[in-house]
């Protein structure tokens, strides 16, 4: 072994530091098949530890990559050979909850599901909830400004954490572990680590602000016949539901049919004729009277003619059910290739956009199929787009369509996946070059010698 | 007048330029009696003329003092004579509000009520609301993230500020005029900007999210006998009203006692010998369902025994009358000096706070009076304290009094106003010298030169 690997086993003691197999054989993400490729995995157990490592690895210029859950899309967590994986899995303690502050401080390794879960035995919420709970971990959580499912209530992960420990790339802890709702006391750094992909800092603990726990959910799926209805009908739910909302989902025609029909297994609680299917819940405090606002406000969509028809879920198991109709995104995989995207824009140019996608599909490929859903009450939408002879021929063609358009109506690459090395050929198309510009003056305050996370989001040096 | 103040009055054009008597005359904020001390203040009418001075002023080493409608209370905007002002108050334009996508695209210089009317005129909502309304803009809201009494449920100016435009140091324009819910294309620069008291960069743009107009508010005043119930009947109202809880305000007995009692001019709704009352409202989307909600809300609190007595607003004047309570802090100008104090902690350290304020005011004073009330949903406590023989002998005893407990329970010493020149001398009390050292890099890598607001939250050299 290398001196530098030599000090960095003797810095995470026994069992922190993992070489040869026991790397390679490691998957390099949850949903894939290589494995992780890097001279070494280092494993602290505290913030010290962190400090310590990224100290020698600066000194001798060593990139490292940290290492979350791995259940990123974007290839935000891929490192190379010659890079140190940096593993925070045993940094997994939850060290407080607080029902009266409502917060919970836990260490970056923390896997959400065990945060759910813990907020939950205390009759309280932490509202993030995306499909990897079971293996995402708060850090990357944080280190990604994950999204999810209730947004359009809660926020992203940035809304929903009050404080962040990081350790710099020269070993500083910048420990800004606030606890409050409000704290206007100089320039919010923590600010800085959220959303960054683990290029400017490792986050190494973090306080959560936490919520009550709803004591019900009203959930309802309804039919829309023109995407005009798609925007009023979130605006009157909005409206009507007073703060409630806190699932405005939107499915397109072909992947409502997709889901509802055989080998899916859900069968469609509303005909498959509808151009668009909204699925729209409430999570409230007053379990009868939650339901019956829904069904108020449901009768005012219906008298403003926004809803063609609507299935109301009268049980947990209907909700269920519905709730797998749009969540069965596993049958687009029956089609071959298939490419997931994660893009945003403005309600009022969506279904232009959507339109312009599927042409520019048509005009590249001829035969192409295209499941579009997402999180419409937040302006994200997620295509399943299988097009071509296979992911190697396609991917750019696939890629342009959908990334193209996305310019001039001010739209995101990543609406909340991140950047990582997948997105970075399209940063441009989102942000103009001053705002790349000002991100590598951040990173090269922070990380001068550009050891952390290396070639993820940006080139260093302009291209 | 100078090579310098002839290019800016180029840049700037007719009427662009103020020297002499119309600075002096002007004053140094709305509360204030000094007029303003500037070399000139120069009023831009676009983001590319504020590029043009930023640049030429960074040049010649020029400190800038950004002005914009001088509500601040921390001497955040104070200029000294040697400085520039750069008065945006020519740049108050809206530009565009969409209904569907709900933002509102404004110019930096637009003053807070406009822009609440505007959404209004629209059936919907900024829901910013600060006491400064009249003369505060948005671009000063955003470089103080300003907070006010809706922080609970819509949080402070950072989660309503979609996209910015600012002017760096060196005249670059970063417009990251962002108009998603979710955009993780990247950093998300504009963090960077929000709450920096324009010393990072100068705000001149930005898109507002909207929210659907409320169509109903519920209110009530609370009586509790104990400050264990403060926490608790917070915890009930927030699971039972299910998202719509708005505003959580509590007044201690000094305070509620003062403004209930001529020559204030609102009668005590409920009797003057409870030692807290908490107004509480909702603001929602049915009317009539919201007033019952409410009720059942406050009737489970009392079932808990969380609330002494209560009473509930039946109409517009009565809510109105509530609010004259919480909001008649000019009763507290009839005590002389009068210090006014912004703070914020976990509520769980409040009461034990409270008592060592005013456990140090009796030491080092005997005699005080403090009048103590606020935003304690958000952790958010203002003091009115009345303490010594004049404001000049009395402050520092004051202000450490109140501020220095906060360091031991991890508080703030500006829970919403900022820091600005006031609070500097104990910024250190809320953040760590890792925290402070990493503000300093930030400023160094954004304005190496220190033009911008100099002086201002900390000194560029560590002390």
């Amino acid at each position: 072994m290398s001196q530098l690997l030599n000090e960095l086993a003797t810095i995470a003691g026994p069992g922190g530091l993992l070489t040869g197999d026991e790397v390679s054989s490691r998957a390099s993400g949850i949903w894939r098949s290589d494995g992780i490729q890097a001279q070494a995995i280092v494993r602290p157990r505290d913030t010290e530890q962190v400090s310590r490592i990224l100290k020698l690895c600066n000194k001798a210029g060593q990139s490292v990559v940290t290492h979350g859950g791995l259940t990123g899309l974007v290839e935000g967590a891929i490192s190379a050979p010659d890079d140190i994986a940096l593993s925070l899995e045993r940094m997994n303690q939850i060290e407080d909850v607080n029902v009266v502050d409502r917060t919970m401080t836990v260490q970056a390794g923390v896997v959400l599901q065990a945060i759910q879960e813990r907020a939950d035995d205390h009759g309280l919420m932490y509202p993030l909830d995306i499909g990897g709970r079971g293996s995402c971990t708060i850090g990357g959580n944080i280190a990604t400004n994950a999204g999810g499912n209730r947004v359009i209530r809660y926020g992203m992960t940035r809304d929903m954490v009050l404080g962040v420990e990081a350790v710099l790339a020269d070993g500083t802890v910048v420990s800004s572990m606030n606890r409050m709702i409000k704290n206007n006391a100089g320039y919010d750094v923590k600010q800085v680590f959220i959303g960054s992909e683990g290029s400017l800092g490792v986050v190494t603990r973090a306080v959560l602000r936490l919520r009550e726990r709803p004591r019900s959910q009203a959930t309802v799926l309804a039919a829309l016949d023109g995407f005009d209805k798609v925007g009023q009908l979130l605006k009157t739910m909005d409206a009507k539901l007073g703060g409630a909302l806190s699932a405005y989902e939107v499915l397109w025609n072909e992947f409502y049919r997709l889901v509802t029909t055989p080998p899916a297994k859900q069968k469609p609680p509303l005909s498959q004729d509808y151009p668009y299917y909204a699925l729209i819940e409430t999570m409230g405090g007053d379990p009868e009277g939650d339901h019956a606002r829904m069904e108020s406000a449901l009768a005012e969509a219906y008298e403003e003619g926004l809803v063609a028809d609507a299935a109301v879920a009268t049980s947990e198991a209907q909700r269920q059910e519905m709730w797998a109709i749009r969540d069965d995104v596993e049958q687009t995989t029956h089609f071959d290739p298939n490419f997931i995207f994660d893009v945003s824009m403005r309600l009022s140019k969506m279904e232009g956009y959507v339109e312009e996608v599927n042409r520019r599909l048509t005009a590249t490929f001829g035969d192409y199929t295209n499941f579009t859903f997402g999180h419409i009450g937040d302006g994200n939408i997620h295509f399943a787009i299988s097009a071509g002879d296979s992911e190697e021929s396609a991917r750019e063609g696939v890629e342009r369509a959908v990334y193209e358009p996305l310019h001039a109506i001010g739209g995101s690459v990543s609406a909340e996946h991140g950047v990582g090395l997948e997105k970075k050929p399209y940063l441009h198309l989102s942000r103009t070059s001053e705002e790349v510009a000002l991100m590598r003056t951040l990173k090269r305050a922070l990380d001068p010698k550009g050891i952390l996370n290396p070639g993820k989001i940006f080139e260093l040096a302009p291209g």
